[in-house]
């Protein structure tokens, strides 16, 4: 064969193979690879990729169940079925299939396992190559709402374990957003929230509840807090498309918040009434 | 119907779409998103969600080709097929479908566009919810080969994009490694390369490469450099599966190394001649 696609055992032309829509990988970047050159049915240094292969996954917490002999044997295999003798193997292996969901527990019966083998040269070593210089962003991209979401499902995952609803991202001791809201205090009857820069994301429920707040003359502060400002708020807050204005009480174990229900009921009101006029479950004033 | 999925014109339950497994969605993390929720045939806040998803396509450089009007009016279609009153209509524009390559030009037909309707209710916003506190790791999982890839696709195409190899990835003025390659420099004899951290990943290239040195008698300084140290190198290398050991000898198009040959060369007869031996291409001593 020209190219082998592999995923789950079905096989073919890579052109050929589909996988769910539901996979990880294409909606959570949920998942590691690996890739070595093959010769003929050779696969370099295959131990150690595949051993790199294994603890990269367990970093991420995704338990292969595969053994190493099963996959040497299935990447041998694959490998030389591909008529070209120098080529390129990659194999990837996802958290799973299921309904889109930040933490995984039992969200999947099991990771997924992709393998691809392309006909590929070394690159010449005589040759001269050329390069430019880039600021390392891996990653400071969290402004554009990108599928790389691996991070964030880990600490999603690790809330979910601890029987919390969300996790808060600090940044240099600074409360940076949620996995998957942003993340606001009420102090003093004013709203704190961080700005927008490369550090969260503009959710657009934060930008209505800042307009309400701002209708109702509740002063605004886009200005970075940090943990213990969180901690010692009147009232804690997440904002998504689907949790408009949300209550945060217990952070680490411990009670925040609870002691402005007043200027937190008006918040939710107003967003909840916007809500309900949007879907014409109302009709609006 | 129960929920709907949505691939590029394809339409059915979501557990039946399949997509390629060469979309660059599942390989790359290459994609934006945006999600928000429905009511009935409404979507909420529409116009906000497509002009933040068509920005974040920008921002990443996905030419997406469909106008607002077609966009919108697909989603609120698909969203009142769900039969659930209340739902979550989530999209996604990954780059496109085409063989592995972390530049993009010419690497595909155009974008694809991914969009799922589910049931979803609001959270409700009389409950207390629970967090947790963590560091926000995005991104410094560098040393876990994941498909959270954006950053390093979007770098290696402006180094296409300037004629150019490769990008080198620096992190506070220090070298770390490039978008698919470690980096390295030989000075005064000696072999200078990146520690193995949570800035870089662990090369098996890059392993093998080192080993060799010691067996040369070639000192192995496992330390941070900076960029002088980059363009004042006496050679400048580039190591993975594919290429074993390469000379860089323009940086930001400043001619760089070519001041160590010997060296140089002695390295790259280490790491080929273990390559053909591994490949039974020779038979080794």
């Amino acid at each position: 064969m020209d190219n082998i696609g592999y995923y789950n055992g079905q096989i073919g032309p890579i052109e050929d193979i589909r996988v769910p829509m539901d996979d990880r990988g294409g909606i959570f970047g949920d998942g590691v690879y690996d890739a070595t050159m093959a010769y003929d049915r050779i696969v370099v240094n295959m131990e150690e990729h595949i051993a790199r292969f294994f603890e990269s996954a367990r970093l991420v917490r995704i338990p292969v169940p595969w053994s190493v002999e099963e996959l040497s044997g299935l990447l041998t295999d694959l490998a030389g079925r591909v008529s070209a003798r120098s080529k390129m193997v990659y194999w990837q292996a996802t958290r799973g299939t299921g309904p889109r969901k930040h933490s995984f527990a039992g969200a999947s019966a099991g990771p997924n396992l992709w393998i691809t083998v392309r006909p590929l040269e070394l690159t010449p070593l005589d040759g001269s190559y050329s390069a430019i210089t880039r600021p390392d962003l891996r990653y400071a991209l969290c402004h554009v709402k990108t599928i790389n979401l691996l991070p964030n499902v880990l600490a999603a995952q690790e809330a979910a374990e601890k029987g919390c609803d969300e996790a808060i991202l600090m940044k240099d001791g600074l409360v940076t957003e949620g996995t998957r809201h942003n993340i606001h205090i009420l102090k003093d009857g004013a709203l704190h929230t961080a700005p927008c820069d490369h550090r969260i994301l503009p959710g657009i429920a934060r930008q209505h509840l800042l307009a309400h707040a701002r209708r109702l003359s509740i002063p605004v502060m886009e200005q970075p807090f940090d943990v213990s400002a969180l901690m010692a708020a009147d009232e804690v807050i997440m904002t998504s498309s689907a949790s408009l204005c949300c209550a945060i009480r217990r952070v680490d174990g411990q009670a925040v918040g609870g002691r402005d229900p007043g200027t937190l009921k008006q918040l939710q009101q107003a967003v909840y009434h916007e809500y309900l006029a949007d879907t014409g479950q109302i009709v609006p004033k």
